[in-house]
């Protein structure tokens, strides 16, 4: 059994905890927390909670921890400091800094002899290893990403923080049109703005300005100014009735050519029910390659980009070969 | 510069000398065929062509071989051969007996101090690697795959032997509701037969019995009999006007419960204007991995599900972490 810890108890450390539980070769030793065993209620009752100063006395019992901190402030500090100790997986999503926080861990890693698998889940994770895959297939053409339609965590804090907001949730959704464009191999110039739009579902507080809300709405600077912006004023039941779900998703589309209109289309599409869950299960398969090249002594940080596919599976190599090939 | 070598010059062939043409770190150094000079025409007049009796003489001006026969009779015989001497690259897909290929190719790769990529393309190839990750990611769930709507080789040529058939070609198409029902989680017990139906378009002889015909096609055993068969009869001049191209397609969906009722669906699709050109690209760019692994040493037989996707990426890794994580 691959003896998994988890760091942080969130949505995404709840995901873990249930995406250890469906794999057969897993299981959980313990769940760490700044809150303590006090502050953490997990779905099994049973599962160990401590505190997280309580982490480096699991060296010997944990195999892989799996950090589900955030990627402002957590990761950058917890995935280098737990990297001495244990192999890691993390999903710093930082687009930006992944390079910076690859180089800082890379070193760690090989120095403790431990592997760390960073920056997975599914953007950055399985569709970074698509736009990967298929722009090396199709050198010639175009990649195009899409999210949603899902709720954007950083947009909803965002509504929460104007003046006059009780509550809010946003949803950015992919622009039908665009897709059918790429779809067509055309579209090349299409602007993450030209691809989305985003819709918000805002409950007002009583007596407050709806006109002023959605002005500072639809001019706010980076989120939504420079995009196509809807907002419905809501009541406070029907947000939690109707908008308490964490559905995500979206597309990798490549659109190449191998000779002049000869069009060759490939496309990797994400429908999740809960984005959590989701990201969480990508996580938990990567621990599983984590285990397998440390055992090897691949010691270092890897991305999805380093990683044999082979290793993410609890089959054997010659099940893969006869079953899945 | 990859230096690449072509064995054998059909279609795929063709596409490799085209897919190699777009890759600016890759050069084609000659074409082998049983033909001979005299019997190949490349796209580009100036590539040279020689009989594969010179194979052996290239050792040392031929990075990576990519060998273009068949499954049936060729490559069974010539990637053990050719890997003896070179890196190869395999598009081997008797699914069946990809195992057996493997063990085979994988003793001599590593006597040789070769590489030898095996069963790339799309399927095997792309849809292989798909189904694993996905399985690993989403344990309890069900993987379906769709081929089509794309001309099956096989199927064409059986419509050929058949008395009073002149000419023949035959779609595989996926069964709509089938997609749909896979999409939305359910049809689990679906089989092949139920998720496609074959389109058959034949040109019969003159005077031949056409009833006879359609039914010598749709009780053809293990072909036709357990599909939805469809037969047209069209005149010689339809079939190659409107028949001619070979496009292709498919799908792979994993649809997983990641807790009771949160469905998370998952989807590749390939829709392709040329099945060759594309299977040909792939394997183009898995000859870059074959070179790059070589150079690390790490010989032996190597399916996608060995290959960490960043030696496909002509891109430095410092490139692929800023520009596609």
């Amino acid at each position: 059994m691959i003896r998994i810890g988890i760091i942080g108890y969130g949505n995404l450390g709840k995901g873990v905890e249930l995406a250890v539980k469906q794999q057969e070769d897993m299981e959980l030793i313990a769940i760490f927390s700044r809150r303590g065993k006090e502050g953490v209620r997990p779905v099994n009752q049973a599962v160990t909670v401590e505190h997280i100063d309580a982490i480096p006395d699991y060296q010997e019992t944990i195999d892989v921890m799996i950090l589900c901190g955030g990627s402002a402030t957590d990761l950058p500090e917890q995935t280098p400091k737990y990297t001495q100790l244990f192999n890691t997986v993390d999903s710093f999503d930082n687009h930006s800094q992944i390079a910076q926080h690859y180089q800082t861990l890379d070193k760690i890693a090989r120095d403790h002899h431990s592997v760390c698998v960073l920056s997975v889940g599914w953007d950055p994770g399985l569709f970074s290893l698509n736009r990967v895959l298929l722009e090396a297939i199709l050198p010639q053409g175009m990649t195009h990403t899409f999210w949603g339609k899902g709720v954007s965590q950083g947009h909803s804090d965002a509504l929460r923080r104007i003046e006059g907001v009780k509550d809010a949730v946003q949803y950015t959704i992919p622009v039908a049109d665009a897709i059918a464009q790429v779809r067509q191999g055309v579209g090349a110039e299409l602007t993450t703005q030209d691809k989305h739009l985003r819709e918000c579902y805002v409950v007002a507080q009583d007596g407050a300005d709806k006109q002023a809300i959605e002005e500072a709405i639809v001019t706010m600077p980076n989120y939504f100014a420079d995009y196509k912006t809807v907002v419905h004023f809501i009541d406070e039941n029907t947000l939690k009735h109707e908008h308490q779900e964490l559905p995500h998703g979206g597309f990798v589309i490549r659109s190449g050519e191998t000779t002049p209109h000869t069009q060759q289309l490939a496309e990797f599409s994400l429908t999740l029910d809960s984005n959590p869950e989701f990201t969480a299960s990508v996580l938990v398969a990567c621990a599983r390659a984590a285990k397998s090249l440390a055992d090897l002594d691949q010691f270092g940080a890897k991305t999805i980009l380093d990683i044999p596919i082979r290793y993410l599976s609890p089959k054997s190599y010659d099940a893969l070969l006869k079953e899945d090939i």
